[in-house]
């Protein structure tokens, strides 16, 4: 058993998990050109912010090792139409823009095409590496926090084969288990588009994680009967307040956490805050097609001409958070002071 | 746009609603033997507590029609026989027993056959008849507790179809669109088994209800969003402390309901009340098969050898219950002293 990664890159070769065929089906496919790249991201093969980032840049990176030409001029020409193209591929992926401008960035120092392409691939690496050190540490402040709680829920998957390695909300498991800690993991289903069973039933499976299925309905229940001891999920927006956009069906844990007085922790790397925004009412909330809820594998529940409430994300209120776990530390409340003070000992450091 | 009934009494022709065809095909069932009602309970075509009682009363009833003997012992040997036969199709339906047990009894002045098969009947027909009164008078308390509120959530289906007419925690809905009342209903799914999709939104629809569908995980944001005013839900069993079990998914909604201070009512016959337990302690919890969470309509969703928790009840405690709602009357807390007064008050008007 082992944990399971999402991008594997070797001897130039970019190899993406199928995420489309788990958890029945575990292919690798090998991605040849920017074409299979794009259609990758599209076809939501690869998904979860990181790994759509890690694998644009290798696609990006993979691209421009056969650009025909000895100007830089061109070089960067042929790179930025290229990095224009993926970035087309789900436009409103923050990761995927910000790892192909990463890699537009990167070669202002080289004098040749040749050192240029040199540079995008170690560039692609370092984000790639970067990522995986990131879910580590977060792993690392989770299994500190989790002290010795070994009974945890979460909700859709922010895991191992959305990031590097490890995944956020799932990283104290995987880590866990490499360091002999024997968890009890609780995974809602995540309906509409069942992620929980689809995939962290499966990546915590690969690893050897002991891990049980239930519906997100069953989650009140599954606390008081199981004795569940803490509440983990992931983020895909935080205001400077606290409040936390995610996977809908979290701000019915943090409710349940709070109605049981256990902790509910979001883990998240610090390029999921939103400082331009002071609170959660500033985000808005997709909704998506009605399909997803009225029709199930393909067949249709509900009748025909049923009005439907699908939004994809709610919002949870900072103070339903007992802590916020990043790769650069751990967020107590109060949030609208703290969080600043965290993401600006940041900007020093790195200035 | 009329309320959908599940059981047809016409000519002494026993007619139910395929409820397993639903919701994509409305099929009424002649049943027109003993097995055809054995058949219809033991493969779910009718469901709900109430609506087999009913239709299992009418089945004996008819079958009795049939018996040639003229000799009162020799029918009633009959009848026995029959009975333990449509008993065995559901052995934990109280109701169904229940009203067995009322068919077997209710000929003790008849003097003859005849007079037997006529009186089976006439207690089949009341049996149904005081279904749709106690529904109708639940309906009538719904809707007085209710008062202006008018956006209102539910989960499983304690509906019309699951009783003669109305339902339980679905009566005011009908109820008030027959009076020109405007509800605006948020019906849960209800995962694994789907009820909500495929029965609730059909009923409410078939009547004219306004409802939307959402999914169990997103009832907190939906009463926080959409500002829903009180949640209403049915009951399998209430103990004497007002602990009350019913479809999983239904403690979560009641803790949400205590979250945002908005009522939480169960609405349910005095027939749920077990006064043999104190406390939901004593209530056992079934668990269903894995596959109702791994498979979705046929198609695997989780991996092979999931670990799956599939409990399908839970135990709402009393002290979140705002009000329970019965064919008597409202029962408020202190649910330890005033349940057992209603009952009581019950019994001394019946004696």
């Amino acid at each position: 058993m082992s944990i399971p990664l999402s991008i594997k890159w070797n001897n130039q070769k970019l190899e993406i998990l199928n995420q489309q065929k788990l958890p029945l089906e575990v292919e690798y496919l090998t991605l040849e050109t920017l074409e299979d790249v794009y259609d990758a991201i599209i076809t939501l093969k690869v998904r979860g912010a990181p790994a759509i980032g890690i694998t644009a840049a290798y696609g990006l990176a993979s691209a421009a090792q056969h650009y025909n030409t000895n100007s830089l001029d061109e070089f960067q020409q042929l790179l930025v139409k290229d990095a224009l193209y993926l970035a087309g591929s789900r436009p409103t992926a923050v990761n995927l823009a910000w790892a192909l401008e990463r890699l537009k960035g990167s070669k202002p120092l080289t004098l040749t095409v040749q050192e240029a392409k040199g540079r995008l691939l170690e560039e692609a690496i370092s984000i790639h590496k970067e990522d995986e050190a990131s879910c580590r540490k977060i792993g690392e402040f989770a299994l500190s926090l989790l002290g010795n709680h070994t009974k945890v829920m979460t909700i859709c998957n922010a895991g191992t084969i959305a990031t590097a390695k490890y995944g956020t909300a799932l990283a104290p498991f995987h880590l866990g288990k490499e360091q002999g800690k024997k968890f009890q993991v609780f995974a809602c289903e995540t309906r509409p588009v069942f992620q929980g069973s689809r995939l962290t039933v499966w990546e915590l499976q690969q690893s050897g994680v002991d891990v049980t299925l239930i519906t997100d309905g069953m989650a009140a229940h599954t606390i008081s009967a199981k004795g569940i001891e803490a509440i983990i999920v992931g983020a895909d927006r935080i205001a400077t307040n606290g409040d936390t956009a995610n996977k809908i069906g979290t701000l019915n844990l943090a409710l349940l956490a709070a109605a049981y007085q256990i902790p509910f922790y979001v883990a998240a790397p610090i390029s999921t805050f939103d400082l331009t925004i002071e609170s959660g009412k500033a985000i808005p909330i997709e909704e998506r097609p009605a399909e997803e809820i009225t029709h199930v594998a393909g067949k249709q529940v509900a009748p025909p001409n049923t009005r439907v409430y699908n939004p994809a994300f709610d919002v949870t209120p900072g103070r339903l958070i007992t802590a916020i776990i990043t790769e650069k530390g751990i967020i107590h409340p109060e949030y609208n002071k703290n969080i600043v003070t965290l993401l600006r000992t940041q900007k020093g450091e790195e200035s």
